[in-house]
């Protein structure tokens, strides 16, 4: 452990943030909100926060927030904020899937920076038409796969990078959570509600809640991109509108003509004991990789023939990409906030940069629209090959 | 933890026992000889170590062997021995895969106990050959499916037996390793010679050598019969003849009229960091298991919405199954070889019990022909799969 | 699991907040800062950031501080911002230890809220005299302790106060580093300087540093007083002026009468492997407790006779006392900052609550100059009993 | 993971063993005879099983010895065994402490060899008349302290030799169990009853039992010396005769005229949540390493400025020394027992050699009556040391 002085703190002017959704019993919301204040980029101004307009007020009032900046609808948010001189510069879209779309592309086309959560959209097609609109907005699109923000992942990915891993053979992914054991949608509980309801999530439950995720981050370290995938998928609870466990089998391109990779993806909702257990693994020619995301400050690397090496987050082994975004030493755990807000802080300098019109530092990462539309594609594609026995489906 | 007097060691005299294979430079005929000798039930009397004769006689000597009883090919000891008063009464098969069938019918035929190395036969029709063999036999057939004597997986059994877990929703198996990342085949290296030889190893690499055991394992604990797999099959290094790593999606069949259950299984020899990395998981709709062989001394198991529970060898909360086969306390770990001497401790008082006349008490569990015949139809239906494109095959 | 809904975020007015060090080059200072913001309760607006002039101006230039805010001292910082409508309402003292004093002195007499890192000062008769000030003064002193903020050991100290573990027979602290393994504060490191010169930091190295932490959490959790102890206090590196070692037998009062209770500590800056290695250990006549910094959202909880359970942040088994400073769902890792932000947001609570003139949540936990006075008597009978070859010293 | 051909495996005769205690309802002398067992090095011939002659007869009845060979007491043994031509060459001593002395001294001086449990004995003037004894003796003499023979142990003491650690600074041991956080002695369970009868067990409860073990294996590991320690000793549970608990500082002599090093011990029987929970971790100037017998296949190890290894038993990184004690390949745990064989196949190399009077191979490492020594001492002076309210006491 070295205890480093502090990295000097941004002084570029704080960004003018709005919020839609997170209003009062939402969950990620808040997790937005902590992530952008963190590091200190951002200033929450406007919010529509909710679609019900005496919430979206309320909870406006909770936050601090000017009540002639709560709005009771997105659209009215985009176009009065997108008027104003002092008008926000980014929005944060944190609402159920369904609304990603249009929310997003409202702000897209006035020129306002999008900070979006995944799933992209609740459907591939909606995924596309966001893709073009993004394509041609005079602003940038983040999306928050919060996963690739942890430092370790990072280092994961720029050891892959490196060619430490050799020629990457298999990408093991899986997101266990037991949540959803229990048919608790049933009970009112808001969070299960939404994300088990096809109108608010799209076609996919624990595919598109958590399945997008490990698929995400397992692309982002190994740097490959899926060919096609077959899928076995489940709805155990009855009554569940949506699937709750998949098993789903993957062959991924081949790199720079190399023998294609082939991997594993797992994701349930009713795995007992589980609380969000999303691990990556990688196994290359030369070396393996694991990476847990509840106990994110370890990277596990084996070079073939070799001890294994726990890497730890701010320790020695950690490389450039893991420092860039490691705020605290080694030892001092760092969670998920602070890889949420690294996602922020990524953003923040991409937006600084396209304020400044200068190039941004290209260290920079954040999961893109093309990430959103992939994760989509994935979602898709393994609905429909579950649909037809488990077949090998495109993407 | 509680310091235990030792149980009272059995009184019966021992088994006479022959081993064919296992000579110099072999590896698994030591781990049987010593997990023979550990609970001493069986004196090793004869052998057929090595199908060259002069290998065979120095083998005989290097074990004590009187080298009368030294012979060149097992079906000289079968015969020799079978005429013998003092005869055998017993024989450890660990020959490489091809060689089972035709000895474990030697032995049987002649009245003799078979333990025999998994697995059971180099292909399916062989299997299905031994199985009408064993069944007609005045003979047991027990097979070291060694992984099913460890107590935490005695307990997992007898958890999921005594309705603890509920109906079972998914059984996840993962058995990988990384010694053949490389061709080290082509460097002569016995082991690996054999292993990745159809001839003598049959169809499946990977997948009969170690996915065999996950497969056994996870319906030894899950108490489910597979009914359908997709597979998807690799030989990931170049010149290799047969596979090292292999995907397989599973559908068992659902238990009492219950719903079908579902399970991913992934066993490789080419994942580097691994060495013997055999994981069990076992999720039902009221508990979830985790046992991991390379720290067998411990179970998780989770009641859903109760904290997770390490449940310990020995320890509070290990029941009768786990008891019945526990040696010492609780906090000195048992490994490998003990959970091998169970099963020949298992197959003595099964033997013990047929010499007698007697039942052998229902708590002895060993895995059988039965077993045997599944494992070889796991792997065939795999390589058929992967032939197919990953196509569902019943097995 | 469960996703919750966010808690309502308060929504009183910030408080004002100034900050005495923790300019450029510092460490801990920036550690401060992103505890304060993550939960939205205080504004930096002032700062006496560095001793040298221009620092201090630059420093604050980085924050966005107003320059005419941004001051050489804190004794001109305590005047001018005591005398604005708009001055600072609490501060936070983040200087090395010896200016502790005077800095927390100045505020506490100026009715300013003060929040001052640990140890309290860098003796104990500075230490006796800030209590007397603070005693008198009308406004609060929090010293941040930071690790009593973590979820998990405001759970171990609320299954103490509810008699799940009996009556406490022992206390095992230690805190292992690695990062002074070395001559580094030859090298001019800046934290390794001031940290091993008894100028700065007092009498104690690694006793005032790290030990006073673990002692620290030790008493927290167990709810115990030290009576006296015995030290075998080491500098293991050559040249260094400050002890990098020290064992230390501990002997508390018993409670309530009972039998008095006993304690090992460690604490170390050259145990190479080491990076922030903090772990309580506390038994009990009917439970024993384990808790490690570095994976900080598991509690070990064994009761006498039943299997270990693994309490996890947020899972099943976490109380209310943890509840109360849980900000994301269980599986997704909290760290360092949250904890060193939790207490910052007691401290919020207890400002606010001061200056609405009511009575502060009794759920609301935090250190105190008591704490702090209980720390530097630690350090001082460490360095005393160590001088007198390991005597039992009394604190 | 390598699997490799196993050793040659030894064809010396096997040698004739005696056993004095270990009949009906004793722990330890089970576990003695499996590990004579494991290698095939000893025959089990003769027993003293039991004081009690109808309990000794049974006893080697279930055992299977020659009724003519079960003797009454280990007198009559000693002498009926040493004038028989077939008498056993070697005997194991496995009663309680207070028998140690005259029963391995009448061995001895009748040239059989003796592999005695530990302590050596009951008190420091046993032990150091049995020294002694064993100096003369024309039979070797083998201190069972078993954790010596675990590989990874071998493989750390390996590393100490090697100067990998750089002068060792810290020896850091601790022994926790938790059996006798209750009276159990008081219910009659003999294990408890006569481990804490001072009578059969000497002065030393906790400390003799579990607390030599530990210091044995930092002595080994570390190959330093002590020179003086200060022990806070308690008895915790009411109407216990002996300690329960003892906390240790420790001061071992330079090496090479270094700096001395310095050492913590703790041992605990009422310590909630541990098993055998032996640990030794010991840090120098250039690495450390850290060592759990429940986990006993890994060992931690960590060069200054370098990611953290995990070494495994039969892995890569393990050493020559390690090697020599492996069974099987990495990845398939050996435990307790196998670590236990080790120390009996040690002495079976030594006695064979002995008996050819050649020269034993030189990484031939046993336990011997010094260590034995150092261990009561050990005791002795932790007992003084807690009745001097914690003065140093030499040892």
């Amino acid at each position: 452990m070295t205890i480093e002085a502090s990295k000097s703190e941004q002084k570029a002017a704080k960004i003018r943030l709005g919020m839609v959704g997170g209003g009062q019993g939402a969950f990620i919301g808040a997790v937005h909100r902590m992530a952008a204040r963190l590091d200190d980029h951002y200033e929450l101004v406007a919010g529509a926060l909710s679609s019900t307009p005496e919430k979206a007020m309320a909870s406006g009032r909770d936050l601090g927030l000017d009540p002639a900046r709560c709005y009771a609808s997105f659209e009215e948010m985009a176009d009065r904020e997108a008027a104003r001189p002092d008008g926000i510069e980014a929005v944060s879209i944190v609402t159920p899937n369904h609304v990603h779309f249009a929310a997003a592309k409202a702000f897209l086309e006035r020129g306002i920076h999008v900070i979006c959560d995944k799933p992209l959209t609740s459907n591939l097609e909606d995924a596309k038409k966001l893709k073009e609109v993004a394509d041609k907005a005079k602003a940038l699109f983040i999306l928050t796969h919060n996963y690739t923000g942890y430092p370790m992942v990072r280092h994961a990915r720029e050891l892959v990078q490196a060619g430490e891993l050799g020629e990457i053979r298999l990408v093991q992914m899986e997101y266990p959570q037991d949540w959803l054991s229990e048919p608790v949608e049933q009970t009112g509980a808001k969070q299960a509600v939404w994300r088990t309801d096809p109108a608010q999530s799209g076609a996919g439950g624990s595919t598109g809640d958590i399945g997008t995720h490990a698929y995400n981050l397992g692309c982002f370290i190994s740097g490959l991109e899926l060919d096609e995938l077959a899928a076995d998928v489940d709805t155990f609870v009855p009554g569940r509108r949506l699937d709750d466990n998949a098993h789903v089998m993957m062959r991924f391109r081949g790199k720079d003509g190399g023998r294609p990779a082939k991997g594993l993806l797992w994701c349930s909702q009713v795995a007992v004991g589980h609380e969000n257990g999303l691990k990556v693994r990688v196994y290359g020619t030369k070396a393996g990789i694991e990476w847990t995301q509840a106990d994110p400050n370890y990277l596990w690397f084996t070079r073939l023939g070799e001890p294994k090496q726990l890497i730890t987050r701010g320790g020695a082994g950690a490389g450039a990409a893991a420092a860039r975004v490691t705020r605290i030493p080694s030892g001092h755990p760092e969670g998920y906030l602070e890889a949420f807000a690294t996602i922020y802080s990524e953003a923040a300098a991409a937006i600084n940069a396209a304020k400044a019109g200068t190039l941004v530092d290209p260290s920079v990462v954040y999961p893109t629209v093309d990430d959103g539309v992939k994760g989509v594609a994935f979602v898709t594609a393994c609905i429909e090959s579950g649909k037809q026995n488990g077949a090998w489906v495109k993407v």
